[in-house]
């Protein structure tokens, strides 16, 4: 018996460097404002060379040994599901360059809570942060979608 | 654009008490072998929701606070993956019991290299045991499958 459901597979990174993170200012219709970088899975890729790939794409750098930390996750009314991989890293090489998906910067790590961060973005932030956390799904409730860090 | 693939989505979980862990003698003809608990997400889960639930049906334990330590994944011929969201705790209660799936049992960890283990079940350990490795990825190659470590 199959069981498999129909998934959107993407990845999002915190590269950072001592205090600071590397941000986009994301541009996304869906999920606007200051995130980490990050995109979709492509076929034949590996979950770890797919984020190496989009953080390259995204901020011109080369990041090393990703470190899964955590998954973002719902489950849409039609039973798919959208999965972001969350993975850290603070081994990276080359120059800052932004893409048309948003402006990357460096912000020091105190300054975020003060940006106009991306919906729920500082809640996900824990998962990057608290080890003992490594979920964010969110439930579809009568009363709407209701967070769950698990 | 929908970016929808289709995703078996499971789970497996190292209980760990001590310096013994918790395996299961895995009955099933794909996979037979010692390995630990685990099955299918189900519709409406977290994964974390799905973990606990798995460990109790086939184990009798009720697990708290499991942590995503890695995944477990492989690309098929025909562009779906299969995905095993790996897991692992010290917190649990209740009485070990065994279900269906296999017998389950704590072995000393120095033990498991001498059981009649899963396929690559040794390779998989170390996402569970080095928190610098998040991903076994099986490459599709025109030789085979080939694992990597990532």
């Amino acid at each position: 018996m199959s069981r498999k459901i129909p998934v959107t597979l993407t990845n999002m990174c915190m590269v950072q460097d001592g205090d600071r993170v590397l941000v986009q200012n994301r541009i996304d219709p869906d999920w606007p404002g200051i995130t980490f970088p990050g995109g979709h899975v492509e076929s034949g890729e590996s979950f770890a060379a797919s984020v190496i790939r989009e953080v390259f794409e995204e901020t011109g750098l080369t990041i090393e040994n990703p470190r899964l930390c955590g998954v973002k996750e719902w489950e849409n009314k039609d039973g798919s599901r959208y999965m972001v991989l969350l993975y850290k890293t603070d081994q990276f090489s080359g120059e800052l360059q932004s893409s048309d998906e948003g402006e990357v910067f460096w912000v020091h790590f105190d300054e975020l809570p003060t940006l106009k961060l991306g919906l729920d973005f500082q809640k996900h932030l824990e998962l990057f942060l608290n080890d003992d956390l490594s979920e964010a799904f969110y439930e579809n409730t009568s009363e709407g979608w209701k967070l769950h860090l698990l």
